[in-house]
C-alpha cells in the first residue's frame, strides 16, 4: 500500500460549513478508505459532527480555528481578516508545510485563490493561476479552463492552460495523449484573436507527446465532448460555464412546467420519473464539483459553496485523485521536458514575429 | 394604412435556397399582410416557388441573378465573386437603392456582413457592426449582442452595442424603456475587464431616457432574463450562444435516450409528448430565428443557413418588425439626442482618467 493521501478541509466553508463538510468526508473515505483528513475550523462543531462518523474521526485530526472566512468578503478583506488565522488559510497552509497533500475549501473563490496563491506561490514558469471545470459531455467529462481564475491572456498563457489541463486531463480520466481543443469563434472573416491563434500555432508546433492539439472548438462543441481539455481564457470560459449552467437550470424549469400542465404529461412524469431524476443529475455543467485550481505550487479544490455531502465528496474525491495520480508532478513534466525548463518561449516568439 | 414594408430577400441563401424562402416569405405574409417582396436569385426556381403561394406571387417582384453565394466561401472570395453580381449583393443593393427597406438572408454570415458594411456603411459615429441574438429566457426573451461581428472592444464599444440594442428591444418587445446588463463574471478579485468596468461607469453616468441600465449580469443570468439587453463584445457573447445552444441539444440528447431506456419511461413520453415537443422548441437559443445587424445605414436580418420555412419566416417578421417599427430612427435618436450627436465620448475620457 502507498502511503496514505493526506488532505486538509477548510470546515467551516461553505453555505453551512462542518454539517456538511464532514458528511462529504465520511463518503469519500468511503471510496478512498487510504485517505486521513485534517479538518480546520470551530473545533467544538468539528468534533460534534465527527461523532456521527466514526471511522471518519480515526483518520481525522482537528485543528482549531477562531475565523471563517465569509462568502461575501472581497479577497482582501480576507486576508486582513483571515491571514494565518482562519480556517481556510491553515488548510492551506498545512499544504505549504507538507502536512496535507491536498486542501479543499467550499468557501469564497476569491479569497480561496488569494491565499493559496499568497501561500503555495505560483509554479515555476506559470504566470497566473487558473480554475478548472469538469463538463459533462454526449462523450463522457470534459476539462475546461480557464472558468475564471485570470482574464485575458496572451498566446503563451493559452498554451501554459492546455499543458496544465492536459496533465490534470491525464490524471483525472486517466487517458495517456488526451486531445485539446482552443475555444474560438467560428465566423470566418474575424480578425482579433491574436492569442488564440499563436497559441493554436505553438501548440501544433510544440507537437508534444503529452496530449494531442485538434485545433479550434466552437462553444457547442465542449457540449458535444469535441476535446478532453477545452482551453480558454477566464472571461470566455467564465461566460461560457455560466451560460450553459444557466441554460440547464432554465430548461430545468421549463421541464417541471411542461410536466405538471396536463394530466397526460403528469402522468407521463410519474413512469418517467427515474430516467428524468438521472437527467437531471447529468444535465448540469455546474452540478459536478470540485475545482482544481491549477499553477499553484500545491494542490486546492474549490468546491460549491452551495453543495451538499454528496457533492462535497465528489470534491474530496477530486482531491483525493489530483495527488493519487500526481497532478504536480504530470504538470512539470510536460513544463520542463528534457530538464530545459519552459521550453515554449521561444516557440512563442518565433510565432508572433 | 402605413405605407408598405418592403422586404428584399436573397433568394439563394441558406442551404436550401428558393424552397425554404419563398414559403417563409409566404407564411410571414399571412402575419403581415402590408408586406411586399424583392426576390433575387435564379428567377426560374424562384418563379416555380412562387406558383405554389399566390397571393405572395401578387406581392412579389422576381430580380434575376447567376451568382449564389456559398456557405463555405471566405468574405474576401464571396466579394470578389458576388460584387455586385450575386442575390445577396442585390438584395442589400435594394436596401442602399432605397428600393427595399431591409434585405434578410440565410447565406454565409461571413459574407453578408462583409458585403453589408461595404455596400451599405456604418451609421454615423458606429465603429463597428454587432450580431444580435433574440436569446429566450424564463421572463420571455432578451437581445444579446455581439454574438460574433466584431471582437474585444473598448468602454466606448459597449457603449454603442448598449444603445443599439436597447433601440432594438423598443423596437421587438415594444418596451418604453428596456433593462440593459454588461455581461460580467462574478469572481470578486479580478482585475483586468476595464472596458466592461469603464461602459458601467460611462452607462450609469448617461442616465438616458431611452433604457434602464441594471448593472452587471453573470452568464447563468442570461436564462433567467436579468436584463431585456445584454451587452458585450463579440468573441464571448458568441461562446455564450454556442454554449448555451450545445447545452440544450446535449439535453435534448440526454432527455431523448432517457426516454427510449425502459418501457415505463417510453410511455412517459408517448403521454407526455405534446409537452416535450414545446419544450424542445422553446429551449433551444439558437432556434429563435432571425439575427439582426446593427451599426448599418440599414436593416439587414441574418437567417440560421439550416432552418425551415417557419424558421425563415419568423426571421421576415423580425425583419418586418424592424422597419415598421423604426429600429434606425430609434437608434439615431438615442446616439444623437439633444442633436449633439455621439455624447459619449468626453464621458468615455472621464471614466478612463
Amino acid at each position: 500500500m502507498p502511503q496514505k493521501v493526506r488532505i486538509a478541509l477548510d470546515a467551516m466553508g461553505g453555505d453551512v460549513g462542518p454539517s456538511v463538510v464532514v458528511p462529504g468526508a465520511a463518503i469519500s473515505l468511503k471510496r478512498h478508505p487510504d485517505s486521513e483528513f485534517l479538518m480546520v475550523g470551530d473545533s467544538a462543531l468539528i468534533r460534534a459532527q465527527l461523532e456521527l462518523h466514526p471511522a471518519l474521526k480515526a483518520v481525522s485530526k482537528v485543528v482549531h480555528a477562531d475565523i471563517a472566512i465569509s462568502m461575501e468578503e472581497k479577497p482582501s478583506q480576507a486576508l486582513r481578516r483571515g491571514r494565518k488565522s482562519s480556517s481556510m488559510w491553515l488548510a492551506i497552509d498545512a499544504v505549504k508545510k507538507g502536512e496535507a497533500d491536498v486542501a479543499i475549501s467550499a468557501g469564497n473563490t476569491g479569497a480561496l485563490m488569494a491565499m493559496a496563491r499568497l501561500n503555495l506561490r505560483m509554479l515555476p514558469g506559470i504566470d497566473r493561476p487558473a480554475i478548472t471545470a469538469v463538463w459533462p459531455t454526449l462523450r463522457g467529462e470534459s476539462i475546461v479552463l480557464d472558468v475564471g481564475a485570470s482574464i485575458g491572456g496572451d498566446a503563451d498563457h493559452l498554451v501554459l492552460l492546455a499543458i496544465m489541463g492536459s496533465a490534470m486531463a491525464r490524471v483525472l480520466f486517466d487517458i495517456e495523449r488526451p486531445t485539446v481543443g482552443l475555444l474560438n469563434i467560428g465566423v470566418e472573416e474575424i480578425k482579433g484573436v491574436e492569442a488564440v491563434r499563436g497559441a493554436a500555432e505553438i501548440l501544433r508546433g510544440m507537437n508534444l507527446p503529452q496530449f494531442d492539439f485538434i485545433g479550434f472548438v466552437e462553444g457547442d462543441g465542449i457540449g458535444k465532448g469535441a476535446a478532453d481539455v477545452i482551453v480558454t481564457e477566464g472571461f470566455s470560459g467564465n461566460i461560457a460555464l455560466k451560460a450553459a449552467e444557466g441554460t440547464a437550470r432554465q430548461i430545468g424549469e421549463y421541464l417541471r412546467e411542461a410536466m405538471s400542465r396536463t394530466w397526460r404529461s403528469k402522468l407521463g412524469y410519474l413512469l418517467a420519473r427515474t430516467s428524468f431524476k438521472a437527467l437531471r443529475d447529468k444535465m448540469d455543467p455546474g452540478k459536478v464539483n470540485g475545482g482544481v485550481f491549477l499553477g499553484l505550487n500545491g494542490v486546492v479544490i474549490k468546491s460549491h459553496g452551495g453543495t451538499d455531502a454528496e457533492g462535497f465528496a465528489s470534491a474530496v474525491d477530486v482531491g483525493y485523485d489530483m495527488v493519487r495520480y500526481d497532478l504536480l508532478t504530470k504538470i512539470n513534466q510536460t513544463l520542463n521536458r528534457d530538464g530545459q525548463g519552459l521550453s515554449i518561449v521561444p516557440t512563442a516568439q518565433e510565432a508572433v514575429s
